[in-house]
């Protein structure tokens, strides 16, 4: 396999990105790749906020992966900054071939640079092979995840 | 009891927020009352980030509750802002006395008046009455929550 480059983001991007969104299991129900306007004024928002880092990564000029990291100030911890993974997605492709770990080995060194105390995330308790995956590398499941939709 | 009033954290705030944390059986491990320069520094970084709102509930003058939320953009759910709620904390003089649902309830709807479609926060699963709390105010236990400390 060629070369694997991790990079942030551009709208060029989108049609891959909302593509892994929907290639799965739970993001084919809520995903829509007939209008990427909502994801292009996402986009927008993502690139205003200093502390988003939304990525691909590409090899060969395909892009096969993403990840958006989070860094959130915060007072607890004496003060500590956390960084928050969503939205990681491999392209179906390179599933099973480590570039899984590649993504969120970049997210933890890039959260690490960023100055973070601690790296967090939430699974849908349904990914069962993603918690071993996370587990793996070093992750501890020590919390429950708690959604509202509005 | 008084009136309560739900506003933005100031540094004047900063012991009263700080007490609170430490008051807690994880808290008491990891926060130190002793130097509060690294909150002060927090605080500035908070109050830098337009995507954060750290409150304090304060009654008869007193700061007896805060927490944190914090809006965050992204791509999935069609480019959904999601909300995360972090650092819950009620003074012991106000547990059990409903104190925390108006905090959360403020959370949800600050979280609807600013275009969020849902709400998330992670809970220590050692905080089996906190879970029980969050389920009566309409949250699914729906994630696995993975940290990682760097």
């Amino acid at each position: 396999m060629g070369d694997l480059e991790i990079r942030d983001a551009t709208a060029d991007d989108l049609p891959a990105i909302v593509a892994m969104l929907a290639d799965d299991p739970l993001g084919a129900q809520r995903e829509s790749l007939d209008d990427l306007t909502p994801y292009r004024a996402a986009l927008e928002r993502l690139d205003a906020d200093p502390n988003q880092h939304l990525v691909v990564a590409v090899r060969e000029g395909h892009v096969v992966g993403t990840l958006q990291l989070t860094t959130i100030p915060g007072l607890s911890h004496q003060g500590a900054t956390r960084a928050l993974i969503e939205a990681v997605r491999i392209h179906s492709d390179e599933r099973g071939g480590g570039l899984g770990s590649q993504l969120i080995e970049w997210a933890v060194d890039t959260a690490r640079r960023l100055g973070c105390r601690f790296v967090q995330l939430t699974s849908d308790k349904s990914r069962t092979d993603a918690h071993r995956f996370y587990a793996r590398l070093g992750f501890t499941a020590s919390h429950e995840g708690f959604k509202l939709r509005l």
